[in-house]
């Protein structure tokens, strides 16, 4: 590829189709779930090449330091502008083209959300190839994937006539929401149809002029954002009262089924939104009896998605079924009603469980921590600190501390007192003692917690410095 | 009831058919499946009435101490005679009526199985009673239960005619095993034929005096078994060697079906055998959509048995499923073939899986543990000890071990000293260190041990003393 072209991938995704696996904590772009690396991580090396800038990925306050570990885990260089509330994916591209803007209006963006998976790399490096001349002329190019059956579970774009100055595009005659069956089987056989990705090449500035016209109360509202937006450590910050005035809005939406210049461009590239446990046993199963992930044993069972993070997991019998048990919760479900795990975690998030936000091991800026055992009177916490990380100074008023390392060193800080722990060795930390916990080592340093006390709430906690900028 | 009766309760069951609840070292007898208190315990409160003895209790040496621990907990005052390996149910019942006939050969021996529900103990008591005339005359008896469904799991008992020294009891014309679908709806309608409970009630020396007529090798080996027993702790433990000669055999096949003098009392008392997940569904289910047991949530299911001894376990769109979900496995089946997971645990068997054997808490003498997290050169414990318990004096070649009181007061002796340690209070083990832990209080002790060293398996341990006797 000759043109320079700017990833802007979208992670603001949330945590509701793949439970339990992801959670609103730990949502679907962040998991591994074809394999050693996260989609996330999948979406950012896939624009890795030569012809890519590093990319800008616009991703929620909440998660910032997961997407970032898990770019510095890949060696990646792209910059992370944080959303202080989600608005939607015109907003987020609408900032994204403000910003890159600034420096080169014709700067190519090619917006990606980053938790699909896409199976030929070469051929979506081609597709991106294929659509530049035509985002150079002017036009919004937005990339549809061929089907290969009658889904109804996406939206579809019908093409017009083709771009002379594109071989490959084509005009957008219509956007058109998910379809029924007998629709859906009707745009399959007429081959006019393509499947909406999500993914889009423009220019900046061509995005921005369709923006100011078609939409300008977000535009108003982002360049507000940007211009007071802070640098936070490595982020960019976009300032909460600012964005939070732009209307919640999806690019299509807002631009792509208005403007004059929609332009589609088909592909067949082995794409997957991975929208449902559903969708990950089509991509995986791959013509076996079963698809099983983990600790799972299968005996006379068949169509069946068995995946277990944790516990083994035996089935006798089963058809058709979706099975997924992490540390914490069990789903059962049939395959075919995947799409109603939504409605599941809703309703655990109307019940105020824990589980439809959280995991077991919670995320934090210095690493993680997974509470092992509870009772009246104590808790028990694995912590993990990663290689060079620091839990804030602080002090509790209702709980005691032990600390035992098992692995890596620690440096402690109690009171006046500053010491090394290696493994097998302990500290104790009474109510009430200013402490500190750092890694200064090259390695995960791992610790059991044992927390005594009347009350336990992550809540008993006074900082008193704090590297990640927490009050 | 003016006869006294003495229960013999046989409790050497297995653990494979209501896995993953039950194990093979913690078998269904010891289950709360109906409420509070465990089968074990509901047939030993079953017996504790007027007319009957405290119950001698047969079980084998592996969970001897689960055993008196139930027994205990309930004011139990029965005998733990202990089978050192399982021979079926004659010659337990043999070595039972060899035992309690040396004191009084007319004694009312009440064979139970440990492992059966009964929801109208009045009605199990009245039939007992019914029992006692014909036992008396000299009658083997056994209780069948009156049938109310064709059903195929089960053993069944043709009556033939009615005895007239005991109203209510026949003689047994033949025992026919597990019939197919067809015979199984003709012995309904016939109304002659009874299930077989394995229930049984006859004089202590009317059972040796058939045995020996008719199974002289197991009365021989009983005897020199119970001739040599050892009294250990407050168990009566049979000699192994002698026992071991025993044929393999149940009472029904050893004498029931041979003997003259058979009869059977048919009764309606709302037992059942609880011998699958399926047939506890049929027991709770009472008309519901669904059976939750636990944190179950079920969205649109029906005709399901959902059963969660930990995490969250969520149903959508599930039809006729079993579901039973622990801390360490999760079986999934549909409910019609539950009867399979015996199979599947087979699998496990074979294939070494410590999940066909132990709970995550594994039960001891002295109380239980069981491993909170477990990683490379660690492994973290709760230890509950029993109050006035004490684990062994002991020394680790590979694993040092720091423990933190969290709950209940703890005497420690390491090396020479012993000290008392309070919750919030910790001590350190170090490799090759001579300790012990101790309950010197009224209430359970908790302790959070972390262990660390290159090799942490059970078996790196050198006891000193034990008061549980073992080496």
């Amino acid at each position: 590829m000759t043109v320079r072209v700017s990833p802007v991938i979208l992670s603001g995704g949330g945590g509701t189709r793949l439970w339990p696996l992801s959670r609103a904590a730990y949502p679907k772009q962040l998991l591994a779930l074809g394999g050693e690396s996260s989609l996330l991580q999948d979406t950012v090396t896939r624009v890795s090449a030569e012809g890519f800038a590093p990319p800008l990925v616009v991703c929620n306050d909440d998660y910032r330091f997961l997407v970032a570990q898990q770019l510095r885990d890949i060696g990646s260089q792209g910059e992370l502008m944080l959303e202080p509330v989600g608005r939607n994916t015109a907003p987020a591209v609408a900032t994204a083209a403000l910003h890159i803007g600034r420096e080169d209006p014709d700067a190519l963006l090619l917006v990606l959300p980053s938790d699909h998976m896409i199976a030929d790399v070469a051929g979506f490096r081609a597709m991106v190839a294929a659509g530049a001349p035509a985002a150079e002329a002017g036009w919004l190019v937005t990339f549809g994937v061929t089907p290969d059956r009658a889904e109804t579970g996406y939206g579809y774009i019908k093409r017009a006539q083709a771009l002379a100055e594109a071989p490959g595009c084509f005009a957008v005659a219509k956007f058109v929401e998910k379809p029924d069956l007998e629709t859906a089987q009707a745009y399959l056989a007429g081959g006019d149809h393509a499947w909406n990705s999500g993914m889009f090449l423009f220019k900046a500035g061509r995005l921005v002029e369709e923006m100011e016209r078609l939409q300008p109360e977000i535009v108003t509202a982002c360049r507000a954002a940007l211009d007071v937006a802070q640098r936070d450590l490595d982020f960019l910050r976009l300032d909460a009262e600012a964005f939070a005035k732009s209307p919640t809005i999806s690019l299509d939406h807002a631009v792509m089924e208005k403007t004059e210049r929609a332009a589609v461009l088909p592909a067949d590239i082995g794409w997957s939104d991975v929208g449902s446990w559903d969708a990950l046993w089509r991509i995986r199963s791959n013509g076996a009896a079963n698809t099983l992930v983990g600790d799972v044993l299968a005996l006379d069972s068949r169509g069946s998605y068995l995946h277990s993070e944790k516990p083994l997991l035996a089935a006798v019998g089963i058809e058709d079924l979706t099975v997924v048990a992490t540390a914490d919760a069990v789903l059962v479900c049939p395959r075919e009603r995947a799409q109603e795990v939504r409605e599941l975690v809703g309703q655990l998030e109307a019940a105020g469980r824990d589980e439809a936000t959280y995991h077991r091991r919670v995320h934090r800026p210095w690493g993680s921590y997974e509470s092992i055992d509870m009772d009246e009177g104590f808790q028990a916490k694995r912590l993990i600190l990663l290689p060079g990380a620091s839990i804030s100074l602080q002090r509790h008023q209702h709980r005691s501390e032990h600390w035992v390392v098992v692995r890596g060193t620690a440096e402690v800080t109690r009171g006046e007192d500053v010491f090394l722990l290696q493994p097998n060795e302990s500290a104790y930390i009474p109510v009430g003692t200013i402490h500190r916990l750092h890694n200064p080592g090259q390695e995960d340093l791992h610790i059991i917690e044992v927390q005594c006390g009347d009350y336990l709430g992550e809540d008993d906690i006074e900082r008193f410095e704090d590297v990640y900028g927490r009050g």
